[in-house]
């Protein structure tokens, strides 16, 4: 039987750890590239276009993000077509997160996929997880947003600015607070649907 | 009658496209000011104080910011005598933000105009629009805080840190929380008035 | 009697001048120093760790942080051994900031000392003072938290993301929500410990 790399370990959101030389590597080369895309300047739309390309798991045509850029690997980003997210977007990428089509980001939105044990002796040991998070289509993430590790949330949901998103959100509604809830649904006009 | 360009209806509070040459062409010049701000030194305070005096719609004789500051325009942004705001403040100025007399932002605040539908297919056939911000003389604006789009601030207030403000706040009380509600009054000793 | 300085002022908690020689010169030490961490690229770990060890009050010999780091003074931060904080940590360190052990922070994460008087006629003349922050051992302070001045933290706390720490957390508990809240105890194997 085969071992498990600690990069498949990561993957799988198993306990893995972080010091591994492949990991070190992969961070290494998604701090370099946002790095340099937080290096560019407001006449270089080209450039970072490129490096999101380069440097997300897969994109649509249309990408547009605004400096500093924070991710892991970079990799595990998936993101749909016409994305936009604002400034100092905060990515931590240990597991897959994917966004759909159409979802823009208010300014200084973290996403974390990255996780711990909460048993203190478990943690201090080194080994972390991840949770994947998911994200529908045409949803607008309100600037200073959180979500958390595992989190999925649905299709044309608004989160308001500042909340903490520890829980599924289902399609249609706006959420906010902390912990986020439901504030009101959305009527889809299904004509235009 | 004459048809309204895309940033009168910006300013106006109406929906507008952001693509628009004329705001692309003002957004970049807040780009590039922001941007030689943020790469100053700390030896260079009357280099930032240059900058801003020029970016800002209005300001007093005295202000500091922190680098890195982010700003969607600058000119929308006017500040009142004695203004400071520590690390990391986030303005997304495409209405009009006006700030009173000594006023004091903790590190990464953020003040929001912009906002968009909430109607999924509205949002993301693309024009967005903003609302206005107004904050009194004498506030405090804890670190962390968010002040949403169309919020007014009274005198003397104090944002806790972190709060989230999502409704006007009367003068002379303490708020916080997300959403942030009044935690106190503040007994204004009318003598030093 | 000698008089207190306004930097012994400072460090004793009282109300003191911001504004004074020695404080400005201290802080701008610290601007440089963290401005020179913030400069360093992914391939620079030991200037990183050097420059820490250098500005910082007193750390284990394992350290790390990401940039960009934001501090006051920097000699009022003492972290344990195996400190790590991920991106943009910042630390108004007015006073101590002592953390133990096997502490890590994720990122976005903001400890304040600094405070000012709450009545709006005190606080405009100036004058501002701090309360010192004591994290445990094997904390994990969860990212985007914010820690209030005067809090002090249990050991083996876990503080979620976003949490707003407001008040003293005891021992062996996860934490969260604005204010932050017990969500529940942490039952520790007293085997392991």
């Amino acid at each position: 039987m085969k071992m498990k790399t600690e990069k498949q370990k990561m993957l799988d959101g198993e306990l893995y750890i972080a010091s591994d030389p492949e990991l070190m590597r992969d961070r290494a080369y998604a701090r370099r590239m946002t790095r340099q895309f937080n290096q560019t300047t407001e006449m270089e739309d080209q450039q970072r276009i490129q490096i999101l390309k380069e440097l997300l798991g897969s994109t649509g045509d249309h990408i547009g993000m605004e400096p500093n850029i924070r991710f892991d690997y970079g990799y595990n980003i998936h993101v749909g077509e016409n994305f936009f997210a604002n400034f100092d977007c905060t990515i931590l990428d240990v597991c897959e997160v994917r966004i759909g089509d159409n979802c823009m980001f208010g300014p200084g939105v973290h996403v974390y996929t990255a996780t711990h044990p909460v048993d203190p002796f478990e943690r201090i040991k080194g080994p972390e997880y991840g949770k994947p998070v998911t994200i529908g289509n045409n949803v607008w993430v309100g600037g200073r947003s959180t979500i958390n590790p595992g989190v999925t949330v649905g299709n044309n949901v608004v989160i308001a600015s500042g909340a903490v998103v520890t829980k599924d959100i289902p399609d249609n509604v706006v959420v906010g607070g902390n912990p986020a809830r439901v504030i009101k649904e959305i009527e889809i006009r299904m004509t235009e649907a």
